[in-house]
């Protein structure tokens, strides 16, 4: 896998959790563990994502280090992108990719621009944003369209854009609608990296011409997250659909029991680094842990992934 | 293929089209020749459905026809089965099973009570409605769990009614939200036959252990749709993708000009056995067709589908 | 209240409920002092509706029977109209409105096309089917425009059928969404009677230069119900709000509790005339008919409704 | 009105716009001069929200210049309050909080937590987030359940709240859905100040208990906007309807156009302090601005609020 840049060719991305210890400070020793893990199953990383990055509850400095921390840990061996979260206004968004291109990453996300209060940007306003974001910076982007924005970045603007700028690299798009994806892979697929956000439409995907897809279950199980795009490139169909279809199903169990909050839970449980959630977040009861981790067992990840636990 | 019950083989069934004539009337030979175009392709057919089938504008006796001619034309060398339409009330959907089973198809579709005006059924209502439905029927039965309808038949439901009825053989589920799959195949893969309604989640239907796909694409590309299922069976990954690619394209596509509005101009066009549609459905413009039949051109589906055509 | 054709004056209508015996027949005896108590509250009524009236557990002989027991009983003193279902197809309404205008009902509700299985028609599609249905009677219409169906009728069409059509008479709009009624009041108020459907808008409209509103609630207190109206209409802001916000009230407390499901039970409990629901519906329980009927001691309906109850 | 605490007295409050200049500059003697339109007409004042106030353009010391020229200019006279933005955390609402206990306005409103990334808190994670919040000020709060986050402060939450802490003093409701309000309602009227967001639920409000409705059209035209009030508080149901007519319309025109996009540039055009929209919104066309303007003269607001312009 290529660490530096966008390629065409298939992979996924860990959309890293950050850890934090009981104190609710950045635990830096565990971040480090964790991206070894990720970077050993040859997974890419995104970090301090809105989502499972925790990333609404870091500080400027924090930011800063949970990317440093990636690039000095990682870096070279898998790709280090900057994930980040929705700006309210460009400003927002050029700073950021300042300061990930001052970190040295090999490319950052730049989010859909969210206005807050439930608002949606015109088409005029989300160009110019873009625009103005994408002038800003030599870094390679990747541009997300996100449906928890309330609307899509149409798919020829992200031709246009393409075409005007070599830095804009890929697209992630997470719209439960598969129009959706077609739409933007009918525009920029084989110009543009696509990968979808969340595995349920991973092979949707693929098919499509997208080169993968972006996980938070990677976090728990990356190498079972890497053997559907490993299966797929290997043209091993068997292996390929079975990886996916267990990757759904934890996706499924995870989601259901509370996201992130679980699969720190679950972390710290098998002894693997992975830390509390900060608030406005809360822990998950130890029902949820033995119920994730049963359905782990049974499944067979534990072997899979070679974790030597008695759990 | 089985042609009588369900099996746990991977297969894709059409959502058939219901031929008229320039006058309105339901037009036989064409419903023949089109039934023998899916039947050489190899798929399986639901007749009479309420979306694809234009359902709800057949009488009754058109509704019985439909079904006879289908038995008649290719029963025994692919599977039959009564579609009909989400009913209002248990004893429509009684009604419709004992016609069918007087007609002979192999088995039919049980759509999810429609209540009307918007509203849903209570939990117990929904129970009631399918205990009843199913006690009153020996004819093999597939459950439809449809978003249209607003709710979720609920899979502890159907894994109780699994084994209270043998001659309940399938579940049809057609949810956007791919979590809705997930709990039914958890629930009763491997003891129903499961297929998803439409080509979006095929591919993940069949890494979750389900069976397969329903789609109104192939009333379009048969060869194309069953080419999905057929790599899959022959573990051929690269022929599996890129046949699920062009579905969804092609699904995109139609649905983005009207559906079977445009199925059917696009079929009459290429000298195919389609017919119009009926009220209150209009037809579509030359340009919609123009736009069809030029992306079908572009994806080689003629020669796939062994079109002799100067289009 | 003019019995005979719509006026511009303020009004409520009652969607009244359809009694049924224990046996589940159509209880006449019933339905005749249900609409008693609706007429001596001044209340118009719309008979055979797939909501509240479950319309669609009626066949035809009984929804015939409905609109003649309604004529008898009520003609003349307050307006009697038929409401009946949503039509898959234009023949469905237009043998709807001859059998009303047989039958001699006031006016007829046209409701919008829902053409089943989640779709909806084109707007050219929507315009035929109005035309075609209009074209096709001469009794006094009202043009629903209901949510349920997923979408609106566009106002501009409803103000040239108003143009073309004097036996277009009036519009029922029940969006949530309260743009909906806006434009549909700049298009036509003045021109035809517009109601909104449920209690929620009803003061919204009266201030938008609608006539009013339909009520389910007032199949239980319809001279509370009347209240909001009268109140309106004598200029006095007190009794308006108060009859007005406890109907809201009393609104939430049914539909959160089943609807016409806990209003025909708490009816039979108080001994007036209501009767039992018809499958697909099922009863409530004894404690959901309590707490309705502590709501309706607590805010002294019994006393405005005249109930000579030891409840 | 009294300016310091909430009252159970009917009123409106303007959420207010923050006027920039050409160069994008807080524009402070607009601000000044457009709080004193809106102090004349008597309306409440809710400053730095995050929709109409573009709260999220706004710095630290911006956010805080905006609440004192508020308090410097009008307080005392009419009410004065913080809006603010929603919060990703606990930390950065209290810290909002302490600011505006510093600057000395009358009381603030307490966002919703959200999250962010479309995700929305546990129960658990909104009781210990508003307790939080509530734990570290003694300035009156008003809090905020609005749809924009995805979730329903759950009313018994708030009236186990207002029971604890006596200086939360208000509810602002904004829920498209009126049984959020009528759970509110019933939940603690009487016992908090409650208000709608946006006109549209106004007259429902004031009949179910609660005391009025915040506005965004009152930056426009705060006299017709206090006026529904006045005439509710007169008992003059005529002139209540009227101006309430008319405010709804004025809602839908501008939003139908762009929200306060629209709104600044007619206040421009019409020689009003108002000044323009920063990044990321856009300006609006010249046709906007006259379509709007040309519905205010038809509806008469000029006169009505002393507007003395050739337009």
């Amino acid at each position: 896998m290529n660490s530096k840049i966008a390629t065409m060719e298939p992979s996924v991305f860990a959309i890293s959790i950050t850890p934090f210890d009981a104190a609710g400070r950045l635990d830096e020793p565990a971040l480090r563990a964790h991206l070894e893990r990720l970077a050993v199953a040859g997974v890419g990383v995104y970090l301090g994502g809105g989502g499972s990055g925790e990333g609404f509850t870091l500080d400027g400095a924090e930011a800063r280090r949970v990317l440093e921390v990636g690039v000095d840990q990682i870096g070279g061996r898998v790709p280090v992108r900057a994930m980040g979260t929705e700006p309210r206004t460009a400003r927002q968004m050029v700073d950021h990719l300042a300061m990930a291109a001052d970190v040295g990453v090999d490319a950052a996300q730049v989010y859909s621009l969210d206005p807050g209060h439930g608002h949606r940007p015109t088409p005029a306003e989300v160009e110019r944003y873009l625009r103005e974001v994408l002038a800003a910076t030599e870094l390679p982007c990747i541009v997300s369209s996100h449906q928890s924005v309330g609307y899509r970045v149409p798919p020829a603007l992200l031709a246009t854009l393409a075409d005007e700028h070599p830095h804009l690299v890929g697209v992630n798009c997470s719209h439960g609608e598969v129009g959706a994806l077609v739409a933007i892979c009918e525009a920029v697929a084989g110009r543009l990296e696509i990968h979808v956000g969340g595995p349920a439409q991973a092979l949707t995907a693929l098919a499509l011409g997208a080169q993968g897809y972006l996980s938070s279950e990677a976090n728990l199980a990356p190498r079972l997250c890497a053997s559907v795009i490993d299966g797929y490139v290997a043209g091993d169909l068997a292996r390929t659909f079975s990886s996916f279809g267990e990757v759904v199903r934890l996706s499924g169990l995870l989601y259901g029991h509370g996201g992130i909050r679980a699969t720190k839970a679950v972390l710290s449980h098998l002894g693997l680094p992975g830390g509390v959630v900060r608030p406005p977040q809360l822990g998950v009861d130890d029902e949820v842990v033995r119920a994730v981790v049963e359905h782990l067992v049974a499944a067979g990840i534990p072997a899979l992934e070679g974790w030597s636990l008695a759990v």
